[in-house]
Order: C-alpha cells, then sequence, then structure tokens
C-alpha cells in the first residue's frame, strides 16, 4: 500500500489523460467502520452541496471518523481544517490523481499555501467507495496528533476548509490551490456525547416559520418575521426545539434564533423582511429575549429533564420575532425558503424554570481595545459578593451557553474560580467566530455556587482599524458576553463588570503626562472621544492593559437590566486568583498508526474496476 | 523483550532477597555502537564519581547517544534532566531490579517527585554491560520527542539529574526519590561540531596553575592565585588553552577563569588564598580582563585559525589572576589541587588579534526587577549607530560568547537585527545558570556588520526577594551581559544600552500618582532608594516593563569602559523591530522507536548469567 518512492515518480508515468474511473476500494487499513447509524452529525460544505461531511466522535478512543462525501468527483478533494478557515497553514488530507492513479495523504499547507505532504500520517484512510451519490471517503484521525504541523481538534468552533480539484495534478507539491473552488465552513465537531433527555407524553408542537421568503440574491441577509402566540396561550416549558429547514436550502440556512418581545407592548405589528430594512417596525428592536437558537451542522437542542424554558401566561409578552440568517455567497436568485424552528413544549411544568444569565462586560466604551493588536484580552467578571448575594443555597446548573462578541472577536473563555483558584471551565472557543454564534450544550454541567467567581475572558483582534474600538451595542464597537443557560432560574439576569471610571481618567492623565501629543481628558469629551485622542504606542497600549489587570471594577449584579441589587457596587476590587488551570497538555496518542511515510495509493481502474 | 503487563505483576515475584548480579546483556534493539572513540564528552556526576556520562552528539540524525558508567552498581540509577535541575517534573531514563528481574525504561516525574513510566519510549537502550570498572549502560535519545512529558534537548546549559538506588524497588512507580542519593550537574550536552583548527608548528605552552592548594572543607570556594609572565615577556597570541584538572578532583573542580591585570600596576602582590578572604590585596580586584575560561564539562578552547588573543608585550600587564571554582557539596577535608590551564600560545602572531566585546545592559541602578517575579525581561541594545561608527567595513566575525548575569539570571539571548529584522541568534540558554558560565564556541560564526543591532535579553527570577533587584556590581545586584569573542580586534570594547533616567522619573511620578503610599521622587533620593519604595502591585510591574519596552536609551558605545565614540548617546530611539525570528518548531523524529509501552526487560541471573 505504500508509495516506496515520491510521488513524483508514480507523477512522471502520467500520460495521456484517460477516463478515470475511481472504484470501490476497501482499504480497510486498521479500525472498522462503526456499526448502525455511525454519523450522527452532517453538515454540506460548500454552497452547491456538492461535499457533504458527516461524522462521529468517539471521546474513548479520542478520535473523529469522518466521512466525506463528494457528489460529481472529477480528479480529487482536498479537506482539512486550519486556525480561523484560511486555504494557509493549514492541515489536510488530499485525494488527488495524476491521471493513472489515486493517492491519499495527510498533508498540510505552508503560509504560502503550499501543500506538503506530512512525514507522520495520520489521518487514516478507512473505505473509499463508489456509491450513486458520488464517492464516499471513510477517514479517521486523533483529535491531537503531537505533530507541530497538525491542528489540534479542540472543543469549540472547528473551520473546515476544503477545495475541489476538477483536473490531476502530477503530485501533490503541484496542487495550485489558487486555481481551485475553495471554501470555509464552521462546525463544533466535538459535540457533547450527552444522552437525549426523556420528552414528556403531552408534548405538544409549534412550527415558527417564515413562510415562503424569497431569499434575496446577496451574500448576507438576516431575515425578521414576527409570529404570534394563540390568544391566552399559558405558561408553558419548552423542552425542546429542533431546526426545520427547506429542504434544497441546507447550505445557505445559516443560523436561526427566536426572540421573545418585551412584555410592555400589548401588540408589535407584523413584519417579514429582512432586519435591516427601512420598513421594519421599530417595536422589533424590543423583541431580544432569547427563547431558542440554532446554527449550521447543530442538532436538536433539549433542555435538562428537570427543566424547561417558561413561554406564555400573563407577564409575557405574545409575540416572538424570528432571525434567519441566510448566507448565499453565490448570490443565488429566486430561491425560495420557509425554514424556522420547530418548539417542543408542555403545559405540564417542569420542577425547574430554565434562565438565562449574561456574564462578560457592561456595554461601556471605558472598556477599549487599541488598534493594530493580533489578540488583545478584555474580561469581565461575575464576582463572589454578587454570586453570594443573588444564588440560592444550593447554587445553579449551567447546562448550555451562547458566546457572543462583535466583529473583531478571536477566542472567548468564561472559566469557575472559587477561594481564589480557578476550577473549572465554564465553555471556551479558541476559534471563536462572531459569524457562527451557537448555544451549545456544556459537555458537563457546571455547579455555580453562592460565593463563586466567573471570568469571562475575550480576545480580539483589531489588526484591520485604525482607532480604539471601544464597547458598546453598535456593530463597530465591542461586547464580551456569555450567556449561560441554566436552571433553577434565579433574579440575576446580568453579572457584568467595568473598570472604574475614575482609573480610566487617571490613565488618560498619565497618557498625557508620557507622551506628547494631549489627549483630551477635559470633563466635556466623551470616553469614546478620549480613546480616539490617544496616540497608539507599546507604552499606552501596556499601560491600558496594565490598568484593566489592576484598577478596581464596577460590577452590575442586576435583576433586570436596569434594577441592581442592594449593596455597593462600585470601586470593587478584581477577583484575586492564586492558581490558574493548567493548559492540558495535549495527550499524544499511546500507539501510532503505522503509516509514517507516503501517501497511501487508491486502488485506481477502468469501467470494470 | 516487552513487558505486557504491568511492572507489579513482575513485582508481585519478589520474594527473598537473592544477590543480584547484573550480567552482561545486549539488548541490542536497534541501532549500534557508533565506532571508534565514540564518546568525546565526558563528565562525573556525582562528587564521589560513582556516576560518569560520556556522550556524543549526532547532528545529522538529531540524537545524543549516552554512556554510563555506574562503579559500584547495586540496584539501580536515575538519570534525565530537568529545566533548572530539580527531580520533580524531569525526563528521566531508570534502571532498576525488583529482586528478581531488571527493567530499563524511560520514565518522568511528577511535580511532587512520583516517578511514572512514559507512554512513549524514547530512551532506546542498546547495551547494557558489566566491565571491571562498573555496569556500563549505553542508550540514545533524540534531541527532540515531541512528547510534552519529555525535555528538549537545546543548545546552552542541561541540567542533569541523577539518583542512586541501593535496594531494590517492587516497582518503578514505587521508588522513594527522598531515600535516594541524588544530585545534579550542569553540562553543554550539544556540544559544536566544529574541526579542530591547526595549530602552530612554533606553538609553546604555559601552564597557569594554584600549586598544592589546601581545598577548604566547604561547599563553595573561589581560590585566587596570582601569577606572572616572565620578565621582557613579548606580544604572543594565545591559539588555544585546556584545563589541567589534578587527578581525582574531576568532581570539585567546577570552573577556572585566568584573567590579566590592569596594565596601570607596575606590580601586583603575589597571593593564593580564597577570593573573599580579608588577606587578599585590593589590586586583585583591577585583574579582570578574562584570557582564558573553562568549565565542567568542556574540552579545550580553540581560536580561529586565523586569529589569536594578544597577550605580553608593551601595554599588557605582566600579571594573571587564576581563579578556581571548587564546588566541594560533600564538605571533603584536606583534599589537594593543583589544577589550572594550559595556554597554547605562539610569536608568530596570527592574521587578528581577537577581540572580547561587552554586549548587554549598562551596569545601572536604572534598570531594575521587580521582586516576587518568575521570568521578568531585561534587555540591553548595541544599535545600529554604535555598529555603524565603530565597526570595520567588511565587519566583525563572532566565534564564541560567555553569558553572564548574577543570582536571579535564567535565561539570557543575543539576537542580531538588521534592516529591523531579526535574523540570527547570537548565543542562547533556556536554561542558562549563574552557577555555570562557560565561553562557549559557537555553532555558527556570526558576522555583524556596521548597521547590525544585537540585542541582549535576561530573564530574571525574583520569586525570594521582598524589594526590587536593581542592576549594579554587588552580587545581589544584577547585570545582563554577554561577553562575545570575535575578530579582528575593534577599539569597541562596550556596546550597552539602559533605560533614559529622566524617563525613569516619569515612571516614579506615575506610580506616586496611581497609588497611595508615595515613592520619593525628588532629586536627593538615589534610585535603588526610588525603586526600594515602589508598593510593588501588578500594575507598577506591568508599566515598568512598559517603560522598557517604549522609553529612549542611553547607549554606552565605548572604546573603553570610559571612553565613549564620538557622538550623541543619550535619548536614542529603541530599535524598531519589524520582524522577529520564529521559534524553531521541534522537529519529530520521522520514526519512532518500536518501543512504546513497557518498559524493557533486562536479563538477571545467577553468578555464571
Amino acid at each position: 500500500m505504500q508509495v516506496p518512492g515520491s510521488v513524483r515518480e508514480a507523477a512522471s508515468m502520467y500520460g495521456t489523460a484517460v477516463a478515470i474511473f475511481l472504484v470501490i476500494l476497501v482499504a480497510a487499513l486498521q479500525g472498522s467502520v462503526p456499526a448502525e447509524s455511525p454519523f450522527p452529525y452532517h453538515i454540506p460544505l460548500d454552497p452547491e452541496g456538492t461535499l457533504e461531511l458527516s461524522w462521529n466522535v468517539s471521546y474513548v478512543q479520542e478520535t473523529v471518523h469522518f466521512q466525506l462525501l463528494v457528489r460529481e468527483f472529477k480528479a480529487g478533494v482536498l479537506f482539512g481544517m486550519s486556525d480561523r478557515g484560511e486555504l494557509e497553514n493549514a492541515d489536510l488530507v488530499v485525494l488527488w490523481t495524476n491521471g493513472d492513479s489515486a493517492y491519499f495523504g495527510d498533508a498540510w499547507s505552508d503560509p504560502n499555501g503550499l501543500i506538503h505532504l506530512d512525514s507522520q500520517q495520520d489521518y487514516q484512510l478507512l473505505q473509499a467507495q463508489r456509491t450513486p451519490e458520488g464517492l464516499t471517503l471513510l477517514f479517521k484521525r486523533p483529535f491531537s496528533t503531537c505533530d507541530p504541523r497538525d491542528y489540534l481538534i479542540e472543543d469549540g468552533t472547528v473551520h473546515l476548509v476544503y477545495g475541489i480539484l476538477e483536473q490531476p495534478f502530477p503530485s501533490l507539491e503541484a496542487i495550485n490551490t489558487s486555481v481551485l473552488q475553495t471554501g470555509l465552513q464552521r462546525v463544533q465537531l466535538l459535540k457533547p456525547n450527552i444522552p437525549t433527555p426523556a420528552l414528556p407524553s403531552d408534548m405538544l408542537t409549534m412550527e415558527i416559520r417564515a413562510p415562503d421568503v424569497l431569499v434575496p440574491g446577496q451574500e448576507t441577509t438576516y431575515w425578521c418575521y414576527i409570529s404570534e402566540l394563540p390568544d391566552g396561550f399559558a405558561r408553558h416549558h419548552i423542552v425542546m426545539y429542533e431546526p426545520i429547514v427547506t429542504k434544497g436550502n441546507e447550505a445557505i440556512v445559516h443560523h436561526m434564533e427566536i426572540f421573545q418581545c418585551a412584555a410592555e407592548f400589548d401588540s408589535v405589528p407584523r413584519f417579514s423582511g429582512p432586519c435591516d430594512s427601512k420598513m421594519k417596525p421599530d417595536r422589533l428592536n424590543y423583541c431580544r429575549h432569547v427563547l431558542a437558537a440554532w446554527a449550521l451542522g447543530a442538532k436538536a437542542f433539549y433542555y435538562p429533564e428537570e427543566a424547561g424554558l417558561a413561554f406564555g401566561g400573563p407577564g409575557s409578552s405574545r409575540f416572538l420575532r424570528l432571525e434567519v440568517h441566510y448566507h448565499n455567497p453565490l448570490k443565488i436568485q429566486g430561491r425560495r425558503d420557509s425554514s424556522g424552528i420547530r418548539l417542543y413544549y408542555t403545559a405540564t411544568l417542569r420542577r425547574f424554570n430554565a434562565g438565562i444569565m449574561e456574564l462578560g462586560l457592561v456595554y461601556t466604551p471605558v472598556m477599549a481595545v487599541p488598534p493594530q493588536e493580533m489578540a488583545f484580552v478584555l474580561t469581565g467578571y461575575c464576582t463572589d459578593k454578587c454570586t453570594q448575594m443573588a444564588l440560592p443555597p444550593s447554587g445553579i446548573h449551567i447546562f448550555a451557553s451562547q458566546l457572543h462578541t462583535h466583529l473583531t472577536g478571536r477566542k472567548v473563555v468564561t472559566v469557575l474560580a472559587r477561594d481564589g483558584r480557578e476550577r473549572q471551565i465554564v465553555n471556551r472557543d479558541d476559534h471563536y467566530s462572531p459569524h457562527f454564534q451557537e448555544i451549545r450544550m456544556l459537555k458537563k454541567v457546571v455547579s455555580v455556587h453562592p460565593g463563586d467567581v466567573l471570568i469571562t475572558s475575550c480576545t480580539y483582534n483589531t489588526e484591520d482599524r485604525t482607532l480604539a474600538t471601544v464597547g458598546g451595542f453598535g456593530i463597530l464597537q465591542e461586547m464580551c458576553v456569555n450567556y449561560v443557560h441554566y436552571y433553577p432560574q434565579t433574579p440575576l439576569e446580568l453579572c457584568k463588570s467595568a473598570v472604574d471610571t475614575g482609573f480610566l481618567q487617571k490613565y488618560f492623565h498619565l497618557v498625557n503626562r508620557f507622551n506628547s501629543e494631549e489627549v483630551c481628558t477635559c470633563p466635556q469629551a466623551s470616553v469614546p472621544e478620549q480613546f480616539a485622542s490617544v496616540p497608539w504606542n507599546s507604552f499606552n497600549r501596556d499601560v491600558l492593559k496594565a490598568l484593566y489587570d489592576f484598577a478596581p471594577i464596577s460590577m452590575h449584579c442586576n435583576k433586570s437590566s436596569a434594577v441592581r441589587f442592594q449593596g455597593e457596587w462600585s470601586l470593587q476590587p478584581l477577583p484575586e486568583i492564586i492558581s490558574k488551570l493548567e493548559e492540558p497538555a495535549p495527550r499524544c496518542p499511546a500507539s501510532r498508526g503505522p503509516s509514517s511515510g507516503g501517501p497511501t495509493m487508491v486502488s485506481i481502474g477502468g469501467g470494470k474496476g
């Protein structure tokens, strides 16, 4: 099976172009295909659905099995992962043909996008099969390979990359990625392995979908649709929900969310149109309470058996806003869509109400990111004092989390600390993308007790900006939020912080003292104006960082966005952390695959195989 | 050869203690012993010389072959490497017996010093042999294994650790390191692979040694001895030197240096005694110009064929100070020693004089390290302006380097930058120890051209200090120096920097503004006093760091320690570095050894084997 010499030798045999039939081959090198329903997760890779990825995760073997279906197979395919979806510095698996033979190999791309064979072959081909649908490749890879060239498959977002080879290439190194159809797809590969909770027997369903939307022929559309609960709809518990995606539109329906409108309004006008439309009624801006959220690649969302999300009944709005994000990079015209979300709910209320709590940073310009930064970190705290006051003695249980930043966010993590020691990651995404904000079930429920501290850190990239990026609601401003889903519901809706404004003014004074240019520190200037006038250099950047790591904070420990718990919440000391969680050392697979060396030859033949 | 089950199974067989004879076994698993004179480097590990290590380095295979001689072998031996010589978090190879059998395994110790078998066996036993001298183990290891538990063998100092097992242990995990005789030895494992330069035919030798020293029965002694060149000794070139270590004292003679005294003095009094003796004449403090330096594990030092170190002749002192560092942790009494250095020199002067240049930081308190820091970095610059002015158009060639800090130094590196881009490491030691300051030949000669920048960074650990550590001559103050040996000699003796004092005063003002406590910033207070009154916290620490990374510097671009080159040297901008050298990704050995799993059983038998 091994190719002893270089691929180029084989390539030298490449002569006349022949019709290539890739026929059934069971390389079956080692391991075997898992038994029934082996691939619970599916995602289209390209907007046309030519490539379809299915996969499963074995946490025992720390391995992912992939099944890649290539419809209309021509001359090969690239598939892999990279930090943020670039085709440079990517960890790749490549099936390519040189006209005579087909090869499968573990490869990597350098900073110039040139492809090289990996010295260690960590992707293992298990099967290559021709089916009526196309060519199916089955292969596996450990989460971690300990090869510094390989991508480490971690919790959180993974940026998958792909490329379609339309013609043979004489060798792997000769593949010119610039002529290929390539792209990226974001997905959570390491889905949690949680048993499906039992559903109540009296369960009802309700479909919230925007009927017959004519999807605009533009790359990005957020579609807003107002739906209404029946008159006199009593209080129920949502126990599960799942996406309804119109057949054929799987690759363009990117994410969907249902928001409940504010209870203050007796009515909300009907609307179905782009969310940025000038025709959109203002009241839709008050429909922000999340009821359900789904993103590409996600499956049904189940509440834990003891909890449900309350909706309906007195004191809650009858109006729901469905938001559908259409991602249409090929600008397909005339596509019709009626996607939405199916809610499963019950009138038999479960023991606990589920709640959503906001952790992270207050939306305020005092938290700012200097321009030209590759990885600047801002941190928001939920302090021991707030959890002490607001949480029940038995604590709360976080079972899901949705991370949120605006455009420059690159990583988000929330850590739980107790008695000054970091104990547990609540949720972490080192490849976070603002374009892929899923509610994710936690692999393990995290219990938060009174007195615990929750620390949420966001990493931003502002290399393309010239002015400071301040905190705020605007899309060009930033946020750092983790919406945690938990039970039992408490009045604490918001546990967030920001640096003390007095200390920030000391910072602007200091900048003035050290720099020849003047920053306006007079009271008339707004904080965004002050930040805009800072002459950014390493000193002003480093001192801002030092300030955020040191200065006291103002806490928002709130029952709702406006009502604070009683107590003194300004000039609070930063939580002191005496021991950090250790970075887990990536476990190298104990026994390596046998294939260190060349690519695997995949048998090729004429029509008869 | 593999033990299928756990070692404990084998251990259960351990019954009556039997006389153990470890007999000849040639495991000869793979690879073979290199041919003639295979081990050019030797070092005793323990002060009694029970363990003797020999080794060689293959840069082609990126592998070190070790030969460990265990005299009076009893029940086993541990050998390995760790960051700074601790037996915790060490990468170990262990030979142990359980009473019945002997085993060899690649192991590691956790933060509590408990020993565990490595899942990946990267140390490979090639031979275990009984000789009249003792038991000899031959094994090899790649520089880098890509196992996160393993030590990465790099250039610079390696802290070797050892332990002697006096009795059998039922299993590897049962080895209690606290009852063993253990210790550490520092050595440069990756010696450069440089062809020996040809020596002149008219070469003469001169031995500089302190005759018949009664080594004090204390752990550390620096012995000073004044020697004298013959009257009218003409100018010569030193072309080579080598250590002369009195037989039997190999383990206690730690390092030796020869310094030339200042030319100002017509005579220097004779002296032979501890360097810290009250009887030591003051004039010995003016004997600081290094002529030769040797440390444990080093071999002969050769000058490049085209250069020699000038000594003798008019304008240079006839007086030499030999300094011998005796390391006598067992406090052996009554040991006599006459060690020293043999100089090889010639009257036929070579084409170039070699010179020594000081890079790094000026000895001034303005450069300070806050207390309680694990890894605080200070950086000294040799700017483009200085090299432009002082170096010949064809540049200079650095062939050796000696790094120097005081007690808190942990890492030192000098990088050469050209046109704002880092180009080359001049010398780097990530496991630097102030107790092991060798002159090291560079693996590759580094050419420095006019306009180049040399950046020297030192990393300090002040976790055991309560006050700031300022720069200066005192042993409790700090230095950051790289003495580079180069040719052709130029008048530039010193190319060092320190932060501008005006900016440092701005820092003290800022500290006052941000903190409730007052730092005396009045002109009467000295800089050490000002640093002593800073209330250290993360902000004051981070801002000091930011200051050093930003503020302009004062350059010492000097012909001798007092005479500067002409020009403006204060308030110089920091050299701008637009691209850094990439950290080399450790290369994982392409083909792994076959032994992943248990330890290797080493055959054991009765007297006849």
